[in-house]
């Protein structure tokens, strides 16, 4: 007997849906999915290696449920007067994304978000059940404190997602708008600070505001700045009453021994592996001044990616480009495509294929 | 400004609720969460210290979001003609079981179980908003054809949780029930084994029925008897079709690359690292025949632990047994209590424990 996704009693709403994900595609020049172009230097390939392999043989017992150790190194790199009490991580972002939406949100609450933004906002409320409300941002990308507040006053959100800097259109949210939001908000307020690190010289984090606002959230990730993307290492920073209502809905040991041992090695080493954050923004500035100079629309840029538009046919510039081996991402803005900043050399091929792709 | 739990807009249902775990308590013999008490032997820490070495230094790119190469080992040593079309994995079988409420479970809809049985069943159908039905085994804790089918019509549940063996009673299920569940159902039927490989000799695995019905999935894990419970690897078998539906719900990249590398390794040492296995058989029955010698109640077991009772006051026994320096498993069964089985060692400080403990 064989059968299809559509005889299995699937949730309505999932029917005619396709997994979430970029194209995994191998090719010359991969600069779709905001990785850190640069391989994990060896003295923290070594670093981990000897962390790993000390936990291999105790794999028998489970890891600990509480990861204690990783997010007191978590809270120590963040700073700001944080300790582990004020840290939670899980497998990725998105996992902690989840977790807060299936204690702040789910069935018969609301999430409010303004796209264009991480497109996993709505997915992961869907996924949980969240009624999602898109309170959409101004045609520029840039979003007031007065639309904000306007939206949070209109639907009472239980949840609200903020982006900054936002994916994807790079550029970091005023912190007068995340202020009036947690000021106005009596649900939970998460700022998704994936890309934190990139920012532009004098762009503050959320962090600072954690002490004024107790619900409000940052979450962070290792898979950018620290270029960690395979290990999946996802964390926030909270109010410690916000960790405590986590725990209530956290898989038990979702955090393997293997993950945390990882973690902790390459956060001993974060000042080597942020080394290359500083090439990246420079990249990331080549590209919004080479854009510029081509007369294209470029959004200011705060992360390691850059949103660049004015196209008439954005889906063929970018099928284009792939057929000169260079893999951007279409992320369904028409005329506009987001393109990650990597190497030197990516960066010339990027802009050599986008010179092809154009004419 | 500080605050506590109660002070955060959490879910009603998750008010007065407590993070589920067992006690992670350093004493000498840990006998709780039945992990497999021998360390990972050395050639099987040399495999995958060298595999996970493989990856670290490309841990910037993420993993292989579909995990395939780790889904066709899986397949290849489940056998029964199973493909990597027909498995799926996570971070634990407890996110497989979450993947699949949130497809075919979620709010508005039921899931049924037979308690006692695995408690996360019920407490992941609460956290992925599911209404828990508990259809209840009898007082023997058994479950016959008869009652499973009629609470299945009773309540037209859209997931059926089957746990074989059983956690906490360790007695397979026969295959009737399984078998009539499944031709009965119209929803999901999720049989988790994640002790399967413990199974006393003659018992099949439910995995001989995928063929003959698409809606029935199996769980498995590498905690148990491949003695990983700290790298989390949980998986599926099933119909294709199935693997589609969770990969509607997936957290892209949810499986690191270290746990892929990790998971591979190990299962290419799948008959060193099962070869506890029948060790860990003999000291399970020579546990239940003991304890029947001291004449206590004693559920025939199938897994790598047992559950004994006929305590007047199981809960003393535990904190005797405690300050004894073995920490076993009070499962919430007034006058029973589980144990795991582990090596002649830990059978013997167990053994003395309890006799210790009762007189």
């Amino acid at each position: 007997m064989t059968i299809d996704l559509n005889d299995l009693p699937l949730r309505d709403e999932l029917r005619g849906m396709r997994p979430y994900g970029a194209p995994q595609l191998d090719v010359p020049v991969r600069l779709n999915t905001n990785e850190n172009s640069y391989a994990v230097p060896d003295v923290v390939v070594d670093a981990m290696a000897k962390a790993v392999q000390d936990e291999l043989r105790d794999l028998n017992r489970y890891p600990d449920r509480d990861a204690v150790a990783l997010r007191t190194d978590l809270a120590s790199y963040l700073g700001h007067g944080l300790s582990a009490a004020n840290t939670w991580a899980a497998n990725g972002s998105n996992e902690i994304l989840q977790q807060l939406l299936q204690v702040f949100g789910g069935p018969g609450r609301t999430a409010l978000g303004f796209t264009p933004a991480y497109s996993m906002h709505p997915l992961i409320s869907v996924g949980t059940g969240t009624r999602w409300v898109d309170g959409k941002r101004a045609g520029d990308f840039s979003l007031s404190v007065e639309h904000a507040v306007a939206q949070v006053r209109e639907h009472r959100p239980d949840v609200v997602f903020l982006c900054s800097p936002n994916n994807p259109t790079g550029t970091a949210m005023p912190m007068d708008v995340i202020e009036a939001v947690a000021a106005e908000s009596t649900g939970m307020v998460i700022v998704d600070e994936a890309y934190a690190e990139f920012a532009r010289p004098g762009t503050p984090s959320a962090l600072t505001l954690l002490s004024a606002y107790p619900r409000l959230v940052v979450s962070r990730t290792m898979s950018k700045a620290f270029a960690l993307a395979g290990a999946r290492l996802g964390y926030l920073a909270a109010d410690p009453a916000v960790v405590d209502a986590v725990q209530l809905v956290r898989l038990p040991y979702h955090l393997s021994a293997l993950t945390q041992a990882a973690a902790r090695a390459a956060l001993a080493c974060a000042d080597t592996l942020l080394g290359t954050v500083e090439a990246i923004k420079e990249q990331r500035d080549r590209i919004v001044a080479e854009l510029r100079t081509r007369g294209l629309a470029v959004a200011d840029s705060d992360a390691n990616f850059v949103l660049f538009g004015g196209f008439a046919d954005s889906a063929g510039v970018w099928r284009r480009m792939l057929d000169h081996g260079v893999l951007i991402r279409d992320v369904g803005l028409p005329g506009w495509l987001r393109v990650t900043a990597g190497t030197p050399e990516e960066t010339d091929a990027f802009l050599a294929a986008l010179d092809r792709s154009m004419s």
